[in-house]
C-alpha cells in the first residue's frame, strides 16, 4: 500500500466520480423537497454516550472512536493508569444518520415544526472489514417524517423513494414491506417464546443468505424445535408461492390482489394475536392508502423480511432489484417509534427511509445509467496565452466570455501554441481562443474549432455567440 | 450541557441553517466551476503518517485522533504495554483540504490533466478551544492550480476569489498579497540570519494583534536587536503611509500607481537581495495579469503579510474586509511549490485559495445578506386529510400537483380540519387543499388562500395552474 493512497476502507473521489455522485444526490433532494421535506445536517462527531448502546454489539465494535486530547491522557498512559479502551475516547464518528436525528429532534423540540420532515445526505463511518462494495466511509440519503402514528406516512414515504427510483432509471426495484408488531405475532403464533424472539429475528433476517435448513439450524442451537421452526417457514413458502408469479407484464393477477391475498393468509395465521393483528390492520391501512396509484405496484408485503436494527417497532421496509446479479438492498428503512424518547421526555413516533447512495452508484456504473454529458469536459473554450506581456489580455477575455455564461479555461503559462491546442484538445475542450499580435492590435480575437479545424478572426464580443 | 446537544465545539444544522449554507456553497461552486476549476472529494479520515508533520507543531496537537480498533489494543492496554498515545492511533480526521490535495496528486498523476484546476468544499476537524465564531468541525472551500509556477494563475484565482465575494454582496474586502521569497529578502535585507527567519516570520504575522511593540519585544527574546528590528517595521510604516488612503472612491492615487509605488519602495529596501529580487518580479508580473481589470481595485500589496502555514513557498494572500467589525480574514491562501513532493517523486508547483466558509456565514448573518426567500416556507401548498379512509385520494392529488411543479405538503393524519389549516398557517404555507365528501363525490377539490382566507371549488387539473 502505498503511502499516497486513501486509508483503508475510504475512497478519493475525482472528479468524474464527484459529477456522478452529485447527479445522483440532486435528484434525491429534488424529489425530497418536492414532498415537503427539509434538509438537515449534523456533525461528523458525536459524543460518545449518544451513540453507545443505539445500534446492538455489532455496531459498538464498529464504530470508529477518537482519542481523547490532552496532557493528561499522556501521564496518565505513560504511568500505566490506562486499562480499558473506554477511558481513552469521549468522541465517535457518525455510525447512521437516525441516532443523530433522534438527538436533534429530542434537543429542539420547540424549534421544529410538529410534524418534522427532514431529509440529510451525509457520510457515516463503520470500522467494517473492507469488500467489494463496502467501504469504511460512505454516504447515506435519509428520509424520515416524525411525529405521526398515521401509515399515510409510510405511504408518502414510499412514494417519494419510489419516485426517486423512477428518476433515476430504475424499472426493477420492489418495495418489501413487513411490519414489526406483525413479525412477533407471527413467532407467537408458532409457538415462539418471547425471550427466543430476538434470536429467531436475527435468523430469518439471513434466510436469503443461509437458506430454510441453515434458519431450522440456527433456531435448533436457540432451543426452538425443528416442528415450531417448520410452521413458520411453511408460512413463508406459502406465501412466496402466492408471490411467484412475475410482478411485471401480470395482466390476471394484479399485485393489490396479490397482497390482499398475501394479507388474508397472514391472518388466519396470526388468527388473534393481537400484534400480529396490529401489524395486519397497519398493512391493510398502507394498502387503502397507495390505492390504484402507480407505486401500488412496486409494493410486496414478505412477512419474513426482519431488518438488522433493533429500534424498528412497527413498519419496515427494503428495496431490492429484481433484474441482473446485484443482491442486497438499495434501500430500507422503518418505524422507530421508541428512540427520540430515549434522548428526551417524551415519546414521539417516527419512520424513516434511508437510500443506500453507494449501491445505487455501483449499479448505475453496471447498468450505464448515467447520461452522457456527466463525463465530457468541464469548459467550453480555452483561451491560450500568447506571451507573458500580453497575458492579461487573455485573462480579461476570460473574463468577458465568463460573463456571457461560458465556462472558459486559460492556459495557465506562456508556450508553444501547438502545445496548448494538443492540450485543449485532450482534455476535450471544442473551441480554442487566440490573442496573437494581429488579433491584439485589431482588437480581435481568432476562435478555432478543435472539432472542424475551421478557424475565423472576430470582434470579442461576437466569440460567446459563436460558442454557444 | 445536555445529553442532547451536540458534541463541543459540533454545531447542527436546522433546515433555515442548511438552506443558507447551500446558498452560499452553491455561488461558490459556480463560480469556480466557470473558471474551468473542478470538484474533488477526499475522505474526512487519512492516515495518520499523511497528516503528521505537515502542520507544524500546532497542528499535531489540534489532530483529531482515530483510536485504534481491534483486540490487540484491549489486551495491550490491559497488560499495561501501551505508553505512548503515538500507539494508540493509526488515523485521523482530515485537519485541511490541501495536504489531502497533494497526497492525491501524487497518487493519480497519470490520471489527471498536467495543470489540474480543482475546487473542494467539505469540512475539516481542529480540537481548537471553542470559542465565538471558532468551531471543531467547520467548512473549507478550496480551490487550487496544480502544475503551473506562472503567476496567470495566481491572478486567476484572485479574479475568482473576488468574483464570488462580489456575487455574494461583498463590497468591502481587500485582497492583501505578498511573497514568501520577498519576505525572505526583506528578513536578509534587515540584518535577521536565516536562523532566526521562521521566528521572526511567526512574530510579524501577529503584528495586527500584538503591535509594533509586541514585535519587537517577541524579536529580542529571539535575539534580533531592536535596531534590527526597527529597520523592518519602519519600512512597513513607510508602505501603510502610501497604502493609507482610503482605496475606495480614491480619484487621485489609484491602486495600480499605488501598488506601483510600494513595489519601488520594496525595491529599494531589499536592494540586491536575490531572494527579494525574485519575489519581486512576481509581484510585478501579477500587476501586469490584472491591469485594468476590475479586481485590480481590490488588491493590495502588503509587505508585512506572513501567513502561518509553514508550507508556503512564493505569493501569499489574504482576504479582509474593510468596514464593520469583523476583523481577521474571511479568505487566505498562497503559493506551495514544496508540499506535493512530500508525497510523490516529483516535484509539482502549486497554488491555492481556501475561503473561510463559517465566516463568511457569519458576516453575512450580521448584515443582513441573505435573500428573503431562503427563509420562507418549503411547501407551495398543504394536502388536508378529511379521514382515514379518503387518505390515498390526498396522497393521489399530491402525486399529481408534484407531478405539475409543486412542492406539496400532505398533513400526516386525520385531524380537525381546523387544525389541519392552523398547522399550515404556522409554517407559512400560501394555499390549502380540501378533498371532503362532496369535493370526492364530484372529482373535485376545495382550494383555500390562507393569506386572503378566499376558498373555491376547482377541477383537480386547474389547482397547480391557480397555484402558480
Amino acid at each position: 500500500m502505498s503511502k499516497t493512497n486513501p486509508a483503508r476502507g475510504m475512497r478519493d473521489f475525482l472528479p468524474a466520480d464527484v459529477r456522478k455522485r452529485n447527479y445522483v444526490i440532486n435528484i434525491i433532494k429534488e424529489v425530497y423537497e418536492k414532498y415537503g421535506f427539509e434538509p438537515l445536517e449534523t456533525p461528523s462527531v458525536e459524543n460518545l454516550e449518544t451513540l453507545t448502546g443505539k445500534y446492538g454489539e455489532e455496531g459498538n465494535q464498529l464504530m470508529f472512536k477518537i482519542l481523547k486530547r490532552g496532557e493528561k491522557l499522556q501521564e496518565e498512559l505513560a504511568e500505566g493508569k490506562i486499562k480499558s479502551e473506554n477511558e481513552l475516547s469521549d468522541l465517535a464518528l457518525r455510525y447512521d444518520l437516525t441516532v443523530p436525528l433522534a438527538r436533534v429532534v429530542a434537543n429542539y423540540r420547540n424549534e421544529l415544526p410538529k410534524f418534522f420532515k427532514r431529509y440529510q445526505i451525509q457520510p457515516v463511518w463503520r470500522a467494517d472489514r473492507p469488500a467489494k462494495g463496502r467501504y469504511r466511509e460512505f454516504y447515506q440519503c435519509d428520509v424520515d417524517a416524525i411525529g405521526s402514528s398515521s401509515m399515510i406516512v409510510e405511504a408518502e414515504l414510499c412514494m417519494a423513494v419510489s419516485e426517486i427510483l423512477e428518476k433515476l432509471g430504475f424499472e426493477d426495484f420492489v418495495i418489501r414491506i413487513n411490519h414489526r408488531q406483525l413479525l412477533r405475532g407471527m413467532l407467537e403464533a408458532s409457538g415462539i417464546e418471547e425471550k427466543s424472539q430476538n434470536d429467531a429475528l436475527v435468523s430469518i433476517d439471513k434466510l436469503d443468505k443461509i437458506g430454510k435448513d441453515g434458519v431450522i439450524k440456527e433456531f435448533e442451537e436457540r432451543g426452538i424445535t425443528q416442528e415450531t421452526g417448520n410452521k413458520l417457514l411453511n408460512l413463508f413458502d406459502k406465501i412466496r408461492e402466492i408471490d411467484n408469479a412475475k410482478r411485471w407484464d401480470e395482466k390476471d393477477f394484479p399485485s393489490q390482489t396479490k397482497n390482499a391475498a398475501i394479507t388474508n393468509k397472514l391472518r388466519d395465521f396470526v388468527n388473534s394475536n393481537e400484534y400480529g393483528n396490529l401489524g395486519i390492520e397497519d398493512l391493510v391501512k398502507f394498502q387503502l392508502n397507495i390505492e390504484e396509484q402507480s407505486i401500488e405496484n412496486f409494493i410486496q408485503i414478505d412477512p419474513s423480511l426482519a431488518r438488522g436494527l433493533s429500534y424498528y417497532t412497527g413498519a419496515i421496509f427494503e428495496v431490492v432489484l429484481t433484474k441482473g446479479d446485484f443482491s442486497g438492498s438499495i434501500a430500507g428503512g422503518g418505524r422507530y417509534d421508541g428512540l427520540i424518547g430515549m434522548f428526551g421526555k417524551e415519546q414521539i413516533p417516527a419512520v424513516g427511509f434511508s437510500i443506500g447512495l453507494e449501491r445505487i452508484l455501483f449499479v448505475m456504473e453496471e447498468r450505464g445509467m448515467f447520461p452522457d454529458d456527466l463525463t465530457t469536459n468541464s469548459a467550453d473554450v480555452m483561451i491560450t496565452i500568447w506571451n507573458e506581456e500580453s497575458a492579461g489580455e487573455s485573462l480579461k477575455l476570460a473574463g468577458e466570455l465568463r460573463a456571457g455564461g461560458l465556462r472558459v479555461l486559460v492556459y495557465p503559462e506562456a508556450d508553444k501554441l501547438g502545445k496548448q491546442f494538443k492540450y485543449a484538445d485532450s482534455l476535450n475542450i471544442p473551441f480554442v481562443c487566440v490573442l496573437g499580435e494581429t488579433e491584439l492590435a485589431e482588437n480581435k480575437v481568432a476562435l478555432k474549432n478543435l472539432k472542424s479545424g475551421e478557424q475565423e478572426t472576430l470582434e470579442r464580443n461576437e466569440i460567446a455567440g459563436k460558442i454557444k
